[in-house]
C-alpha cells in the first residue's frame, strides 16, 4: 500500500491490522490488546485504578499547518499521562480514538502512530485498544490512559500553610505558540527550519533560542513526579490550562486560597527572550499560559522539596500575588478554557 | 441560565459543574469522580480489568435530524457497555468525551446527559470523568467504559464443533435505518410521531409495527449475558457491524470457520414487514445489517444454551451458509466498515 494512499483506499481492516501490528498484543500487566471487544488488564496488586481521557481537536487544540503528525501523536500521549502523573500514578495502558477525514494519507497515519509509539515507550505504557472512525470534519484525536496508584494524590487535599511548588519554568508553551503564530504569518513551518541560527520574523531571537518554547508547545513531555513528591505531596495538579486557572482549581477544590510570590515564578531564558522581542509580559505568559504540563503541588512547610517554591496555601479563598516589593494584589484566574468561562 | 442559551455563553466551568452535579462524586467501587486530573476506582477483588472505547461522529454514526439528544446519550453508553458484556464483563465506570460545536444549546447538552444518565442507571455504571471540548466541525461523542470480569470471554477461543448462538433477532437496526431514510425524505421526524397507527411513506407498515426497528437503531439496549452464558461460552462478540462481519472476526481470530443454517437466523415480525414493504431481503438485512447489539457466542455442542442456535464452528476457514433445502454457499463478510474494507 503506497504511503500517499488515503485511509479510504486502505480500508478499515487494513488500518486496524496496522495498529495491531504496531502495538502487539500483550503489554505490561498481561493485557489482551487490540482485536477483541475490550482490552483486558491485570490490576496492580494493592493499587487503585486511575482513569483519564483527553481529546485534541483540529482547529481547537492543533493546526496541521504547524505541527507534524509525529508531534501530535506524542503530545496526545503526554497530555493523558500527565493527568495520571498528577495523581501520583503509574501509567500503564492506553486506548486511542481517532476520527480522521477519509482523505488522510497512510503516511500521516503511520507518522501519528510513530509519535504515539515513541511516547508510549518513553512512559512505559502499552496501547491496548481504541476506536477508528471517519469524519467529514476536523480531525479528532482522543486517548484514554489507565494507571495505578497506591495512594492517589488529589487536588482537593491542600491545607492552609502548605507550601506551593512547581516542577519547572512556566509560560514556555504559550511563548512557543506566539512564535508559531509569527512563523505561520511568514509561512515558515517549524519542520522546515534547518539551522539553529536561522533568523525568525518579528524581531524574534534565532531559532535555537526560541525552539525549546516551540517544542514545549508542539511536543510536551509529561513531568513524572519524584518518589519524594509522591510521598509528601498533600495535593497535586498538572498545569494544562495555566498557573492561575489550575491553582484556582486546586485551591477551590481544597476550600482554600493561595498567596503567590510573583518574583519566584520560574521562567526560562527562551521565554524571556521571546517575550522581550514581542513586547509581551513574561510573568503574564507564566501565570496565564497553558499547556506547560509541569506539575503544581503542595507540601507541609519546612520540608525541602523538588522544584521551585512559589507561595503558600491560605485559609482565605482566592488568589493573591505579592511582588518583590511586598505589594499584594488579587489575581484573577485566567487562561484557556473551551466555551469561555473559568 | 436559559436552556436555549449556547454552550459558548454558558462557559466551560458551568458545563463541567453541570456534569459534576449530574454525576456526583463517589460511584460504586469508591470512585473519585469528575473534578480531579483522573478518576480513581477500586478494582474488583480477584477480577481482571476490561477497558473499551467507542466514538459516535455526527454525519457518520448519527444524523441530528433523526435522533433526539436523549437517544444519542443512551446509545453512546449502550455501545460501550455492549463491548464489556461481550467479554462476559461487569461494567462499572464511564468516561465521556464530547467535542461540541459552540452553538450547541444547553437544552441539547442537558438532554444528552439525560440519555447518558438513563443508560448509566440501567447498566449500573457511574460516570467518573471525561473531557469537554469545542469543535468547528461535526459533533464527536466518545465514551470509555471500564469493567471487571473474573474470566474474560475472548473472541479468539471458539473451537471446531462448537455451536453458534445469537441472543435475539437480527437486522432490526438496519430495517429501522431504512425506515428512517424514508421518513426523512417525507420530512417526518420520529420524535414528532404521536400515533402508533400513523401511516408511514413508501408503503411501510404503520408506525406501531416499524417503531421497534427504528428504536433499535436509535436507542439500542446492550444485551447482558446470562450467568449460564458467562460460564459456558467458549467465545463471544457483540453484533455491532453485522452478523457476517462479526462472525468472520470471531472465526478468523479463532483460526476457524463457520457453517450457518440460514433458516435459523432469527428475524422479527417488524423486520419482515419493513423488508416486505421496501422490497428488501429480510435475510440480507439480518446477515449484513449492523448495530443490533445482540451477542453472538459459541459453546460446546450438546448443551442447551440461551438464545437461538444458528450453526457451528468448522475447522475449515471461511463462512458457509446452508439453506433449508441443504444447499451450501460461501458467504462473504459484508456490513458496515469505516474507510471501506472488511
Amino acid at each position: 500500500m503506497a504511503r500517499a494512499a488515503s485511509l479510504a483506499s486502505a480500508g478499515e481492516l487494513a488500518l486496524v491490522e496496522r495498529l495491531a501490528a504496531r502495538f502487539p498484543g500483550s503489554g505490561r500487566g498481561g493485557a489482551v490488546g487490540i482485536g477483541d471487544d475490550a482490552a483486558v488488564c491485570t490490576p496492580d496488586p494493592g493499587g487503585r485504578t486511575l482513569l483519564t481521557t483527553d481529546v485534541m481537536v483540529e482547529g481547537v487544540h492543533f493546526d496541521l499547518g504547524l505541527t507534524t503528525p509525529r508531534q501530535l501523536g506524542f503530545k496526545l500521549v503526554s497530555v493523558n499521562v500527565s493527568d495520571l502523573y498528577a495523581m501520583g500514578g503509574r501509567p500503564r495502558h492506553l486506548l486511542l480514538t481517532f476520527a480522521l477525514p477519509r482523505q488522510t494519507t497512510l503516511a500521516f497515519f503511520d507518522a501519528l502512530l510513530d509519535g504515539v509509539a515513541e511516547a508510549a515507550a518513553r512512559y512505559g505504557v502499552s496501547v491496548v485498544g481504541g476506536d477508528l472512525s471517519g469524519t467529514s470534519g476536523p480531525m479528532n484525536l482522543g486517548a484514554t490512559a489507565l494507571g495505578y496508584a497506591s495512594k492517589p494524590i488529589l487536588r482537593s487535599t491542600a491545607r492552609p500553610g502548605d507550601a506551593i511548588y512547581v516542577t519547572g519554568p512556566l509560560g514556555d508553551s504559550a511563548a512557543g505558540l506566539a512564535v508559531l503564530g509569527h512563523m505561520a504569518h511568514a509561512r515558515i513551518r517549524p519542520a522546515d527550519v534547518r539551522s539553529e541560527r536561522m533568523k525568525l520574523p518579528a524581531g524574534l531571537p534565532a531559532w535555537g533560542v526560541a525552539r525549546p518554547c516551540v517544542e514545549r508547545h508542539l511536543c510536551p513531555v509529561a513531568r513524572r513526579p519524584s518518589a519524594a513528591m509522591v510521598r509528601a505531596a498533600t495535593a497535586m495538579i498538572d498545569l494544562s490550562d495555566g498557573l492561575l486557572i489550575d491553582l484556582g482549581r486546586l485551591t477551590r477544590a481544597s476550600g482554600a486560597g493561595a498567596r503567590v510570590e510573583l518574583g519566584r515564578v520560574p521562567v526560562s531564558g527562551g521565554l524571556a527572550a521571546v517575550a522581550s522581542a514581542l513586547g509581551l509580559d513574561p510573568l503574564g505568559l507564566a501565570l496565564g499560559g497553558g499547556e506547560d504540563y509541569e506539575l503544581l503541588y503542595t507540601a507541609r512547610p519546612g520540608v525541602r522539596m523538588p522544584g521551585r517554591r512559589i507561595g503558600r496555601i491560605t485559609a482565605e479563598p482566592g488568589l493573591t500575588g505579592v511582588d518583590k516589593a511586598g505589594r499584594a494584589r488579587r489575581l484573577k484566574a485566567e487562561g484557556y478554557t473551551h466555551f469561555g468561562g473559568g
